[in-house]
């Protein structure tokens, strides 16, 4: 910088400081549509003061506007008031009080109600009339939910005791009245669970379980964990559609669990390698391969294959960032035209338990003396 | 968040930490290509040891890289060697020493030089020999400089001054020696000099003039000055043929100057307005109108003109993010569908000394009762 | 660095993570106490959902207790319940359901209300029974304020339109019924209304008046408005007697306003100068004073005054840092030793309209051949 | 906020801004004096462009004293000169070249040297020439430091192999050639060869080992590696008797590694507790121990003992913070006044391999019904 008076040069930065004050902004939180659907972003476990959360209906809105969510649910306890009576227990309040916030800023909005037994919870969405679960048993609920059309996931199958497939659980779902299972709740992974996830075919769910401002619990807005939804149609139905279905993922602090179809859509929807072309003389024994990422779900590369004489550096691939894989001879390489195809695992992607996401990035590489 | 053990929630986000060491990575800075032409991010105005600088010249590749530039110029001083001996003087090396780096990453590597008289500085790009300048007076440097193919710009016009035509420099452009000026410096925008570009029909430039490391002068990497190049092709020829045909523009904490036809461009390639037609109803009488923006330059918008009975909400679009411009019906609103054209000053984007961009986004507006 | 593997260096920065996740910690945000009084850090208006707020009243606490705050108010609306039926209307019960919370974090709870008529609106806090504003214009409400021993100051004064010291104020203030004014709510910063502050002998506040999160207002916590009190004792009786003796500042984004005792003070508890004997030579004609501030009140000094042969160089001293200020010999500089007292406007640092703190560095200077 | 006019809002914000654009700044990290000791912070490993860095040796010294270190050592390599003939190898210099800085920040600087033969690097501190190294093997080079008054370390004891007592190495301590040990370079602590400090009495040491400029390697600058000196005197003697009597600590990304005795003396010196004396009655059954840390180091707190009725959190202290350490009363809490001390384990201060720092914190604990 030459010798400017520092004042002005600050000046100047005015208008980047202003950008940054926090007006009104979303982070669009970009993701990519994989195989014919629509991905969507959503969080189904959330409280308001009319529960013991701690915030206004609406202001779960704005949260989730501003986070990049699409959609969320509202899912207040049914026997758990605090605040009553300064607060009302109704709980189709939370819906009707946030429901004009949701339709101003498009955001998918889903009745829901978390019931309970003991340390046994489950969220029921798109249910019709949450009060009606009030005083029941989690079975009686359980019961009371199909018969509202809700779909249902277990919550938090770890909370206050190891995971287990417990009796009233196993019961639940043998009548058919569990459609998946949380396996992620707030920065909590429940690796224990992971495997019921493909042996009782439930559908994968990440959810925050907030009950504080959303920045108290995350101050980083994109460690929040988020189920990640393949919809047909961006509304309610299409939500319900593809919950019922099992396509969804789980994702959290960077890394995703989710059936490989998907994964690999992701990758392959992401990426975007630089120059695959490479050249190398006897003064030139390295080179560089960038890969671009334009979407936010980073990728960590651990080399699974390459040829012989080719060293491979392991990549990070930030979210919406480009990375810098580095390529080195060996000393057998031999002269001439190959075509090779680097192989990676993509060590925070997971299709199944202790199984990683593998992809593929084909390269030539020519060696002259 | 349920009370999961903290130390457990902890490791789950190593991998979101992993990612923000600083691997080796790049901010792709994205900003759209406008007018048929390649949008290139350049700097041309750079030390490195070889001068006064303080760091080696393949520093400065890397530097550019992980900050999203295309393209950059080492243009150390002809008479200013404070390190030799210990460093040589031979303004031929930077350009040597990091012309491998360069082409390994991709940046485009210009060899520049700067000559001086007294306060007076310029830049010239693309020099065959930069140290045939050693020993000149500026006059005769800027005839060497022609004599090479050089493009020729002022530095920091008002370096340890006010800003003044000077004699020399006038003289200088008088003989057609000077392409272009240097509009901002490092953090310095030289209002007093804003009319010559139009008057003297310069190319605009904004360039760091770094000496130090990068991170030392930009604590945030974002606020880097930059000269926004549209270029036919992404090589230095690309470079050259639109800086000698003016086409660039000026960026720097947030604001950029440049012709209408670019940056009215830049506006028309970035914005993706979301739904655009509002229905009012006795009972809503406000709507949000979001605005995405999908590359790197925001937008300060100030409301320039509405209907008489439209409140609009002024709106800064952020960088890769959204924004919420806010909609409310004043009392006298009538009833039926009304196209409306909205009006903004974009009040960080400068076409002209004291003229800011404007823009236009056309909604519909349906009020029942 | 090494060629260490990546994944190890990650792992080892897991703590340094961890720390960061937020867990429940407070920003000391250091201030020093000045003379003789203990430096309490205030907000003396704060809203919840028992009027139009968006968060339950223990959020306050945790959100004050976060932010480094001492003492906050809870103060909603009189007449504004846009949430009622859901939510009682009860004025009494957001310091009551706050009690237990502030006890246990110690954090100073006061009871307030904010009362109004158009857009003129007062705070009262230690108000006995918030709940018997119910329905009253504003002269009464004051006059109410008094019989319970209030603590009154008008809020915003240009809210809705430019400050004037309009009528209805007047008069109040003419029996009075208002002690103090807002010099700053939220961002805004009222310069038209600042010369009341001496004129009317009327105690200055910064608050936030916050609705929403306190994250949505202030992503940077440390830009949110406070009001800074000289108490006696740290406790709600010391808070009243320094607000009644009009012993407050007001401190938003930087800036604070207040009298030059306390701001004065705040300089001479907060530096520390390091060595400042600096010994000159014919081959080393410049030094560095560096400055330390142990507090979280920055400094950005303007130079105000020095000797005709010494160039100093503006400095900002960061909160929390150490500054920088490069002293520099000119050329008509006499030998000898020589004490020298630098003067510098303190520019973020208002004693008064239109008059900045000014604070004095001695240094001695020894020049030698 | 009212809703001023958000321009207003940001122009005030602008203070703040101009404070953050990193002017020459100092953090000033503080850590605590211990056992009559100054605590002085280094970094003793460190390249320039007179070997195999990127950056001028004035550079070094600015990048420490930005960020809060008091002394380094120029260490370059003797038989590595990549920018030969460009740049001088006369390894005099950069000492030479870097002193007047040094001197003018108060910067602490040492004259070393890497020497290596093969994998095994080590570098010899206030050597008085620098030069007479070259070309010379690993045995014959420590014979030469030890000559020169050298203190010598062994540098990344796993370098590109895992780390072994190696022949060389064993000889070479034999003939008392080696003081010290790098436990930490860079970002990779070598676990394996931490019970060798104890075993073969050596300085424990922690280095960047930075060649690039350090913003590039340490993107937060807080996880860079330091080694704490507890020395007599805050100046190159003190710091070459203390490295000799084996007072030091390896410190990076949060950890800390080094003798009870200092580790315990930071945690006496940093930690403030709060109100330590608790009241539970029968309506209130859970309290919160609010702990300051005035200093750099954070303490990450795990629970060792506490009595069985009262369960206490886990706590996070982070660093110039204060944290809140959560109590709860269980079923069996005997009424009456109690004496409690909790015991913790400080799970990121390492006094030995596999043992950390044991705390205590006495509280008392009333109960009534």
């Amino acid at each position: 910088m030459t010798p400017a008076a520092s004042s002005r040069a600050a000046a100047r930065l005015l208008i980047l400081c202003a950008l940054s004050l926090g007006a009104q902004m979303r982070d669009p939180l970009p993701v990519p549509d994989v195989s014919g659907f629509r991905t969507l972003k959503g969080d189904f476990h959330i409280h308001t003061v009319f529960s013991d959360g701690e915030v206004w209906p609406v202001t779960r809105v704005e949260e989730a506007w501003r986070q990049g969510l699409d959609a969320i649910a509202l899912s207040d306890h049914v026997n758990v008031h605090p605040h009553e009576p300064d607060v009302s227990a109704d709980l189709r309040r939370p819906y009707e009080v946030a429901r004009a916030s949701a339709e101003r800023l498009g955001i998918i909005l889903i009745q829901g109600v978390e019931i309970a037994e003991g340390n046994l919870h489950c969220n029921a969405l798109f249910v019709s009339d949450p009060n009606a679960f009030e005083g029941l048993g989690l079975q009686a609920a359980l019961r009371k939910a199909r018969n509202q059309d809700a779909f249902v996931f277990w919550n938090h199958p770890g909370w206050k005791q190891a995971p287990r497939w417990f009796p009233l659980i196993a019961s639940a779902y043998e009548e058919k009245l569990i459609n998946g299972m949380e396996l992620v709740n707030g920065l909590t992974f429940y690796s224990e669970a992971y495997p019921w996830i493909e042996e009782k075919k439930l559908t994968i769910l990440a959810n925050s379980d907030v009950h504080a401002p959303i920045a108290f619990e995350y101050h980083d807005p994109r460690t929040r964990p988020i189920t990640l939804v393949f919809a047909r149609t961006a509304d309610a139905g299409g939500v319900r559609e593809a919950l019922l279905a099992r396509r969804t993922a789980a994702w959290m602090g960077g890394e995703v669990w989710g059936a490989e179809e998907f994964l690999n859509g992701f990758w392959e929807r992401s990426i975007e390698p630089g120059k695959a072309n490479f050249r190398f003389t006897r003064g030139t024994r390295s080179a560089t391969l960038q890969i671009r990422n334009r979407f936010a779900i980073p990728y960590l590369l651990h080399v699974a294959k390459t040829v012989s004489w080719l060293a491979v550096g392991a990549g990070e691939i930030p979210a919406e960032g480009v990375a810098a894989v580095s390529l080195a001879l060996l000393k057998d390489a031999p002269e001439g035209m190959h075509s090779v195809e680097l192989e990676f695992e993509v060590t925070n992607l997971h299709v199944a338990p202790r199984r990683n996401l593998t992809v593929r990035l084909p390269i030539t590489v020519e060696i002259t003396e």
